[in-house]
């Protein structure tokens, strides 16, 4: 399918020089939002997944449907101060400073096979942290899988740093 | 099934006094999550549904594989500052203070057919605000769908003074 045609560019956004890749079309068009979600839980179908992880807040427009899809649990990875009981918290960069992510302790459990789906990858910082929250509880990252990927920004060289598992991506900007 | 196990009491969360319902145990269990996307989605599926509305963050969480499961798609209703293009905006009351929920002016059409899916339903507030947007945008409120009813809250007389539409819960706290 393609895909592209839902990718609204919106120059200078959030700041300026930034090319914001808005997916809000594809997320609002039946065609395209369902057919990126079966594709992910297609390609991952055989990978024993039994649970999904998404980091706030656009990570579970896509994350939440493959978990339904594939018929496993989904386990939201939060901002500070979203999850109400005992965390684990992974720090990441950002451009300036650093932000946090975590996971309720008992969302997942020593030998649950978690995918990682987000939106989007660009820089690879949301998703490393996933991938490290994931391993703080005793799980283990099978794959990430995403809807765009910002090929421009070397998202992979990132993510390969730390974890060799597959990188699936349904549209790659150049 | 007995949705109820799953629902997590936090007694004196975020503030003294309110018990706090924490379901990312509901959405974490594969059962549990499938199983109430399910009962959403048959329940409404003879409503001619062509978009399912969901409000930031937890909103997503059963409002898009919702949407997944009937084949339509999903517009996120976010916070101030969130969409990076032109929006509608809803003003709503908070506890101290009020708030405000937007859409993108063109994630709605004119005649399309919404049903309002969130985790749970609490004041109200933020089910008549996301209802409020479906109608500025031109498009049509089928119903309300939540996998929790804080039926103490009283929500339905709140949404009852602007909507008469169906709204449909899986658990009911009294």
């Amino acid at each position: 399918m393609d895909y592209d045609k839902f990718i609204v560019d919106i120059p200078d956004y959030p700041e300026p020089g930034v090319i914001f890749k808005d997916v809000t079309p594809l997320i609002a068009d039946a065609e395209g939002f369902c057919g990126m979600v079966d594709e992910i839980a297609e390609h991952f179908k055989d990978a024993g997944v039994t649970k999904i992880v998404g980091a706030e807040a656009r990570g579970f427009l896509i994350g939440a449907p493959v978990a339904y899809r594939m018929g496993v649990g989904f386990v939201p990875a939060r901002k500070p101060g979203k999850l109400p009981r005992e965390v684990y918290s992974q720090e990441y960069d950002l451009e300036y400073g650093t932000d946090q992510l975590q996971i309720h302790k008992d969302a997942i459990r020593s030998g649950d096979k978690c995918l990682i789906v987000d939106d989007l990858i660009a820089t690879g910082g949301t998703a490393v942290a996933c991938a490290k929250l994931i391993e703080q509880a005793g799980g283990e990252v099978e794959g990430f899988a995403f809807g765009l990927e910002l090929c421009y920004l070397n998202p992979r060289d990132v993510v390969k740093k730390d974890f060799q598992q597959e990188i699936f991506t349904i549209i790659q900007v150049h």
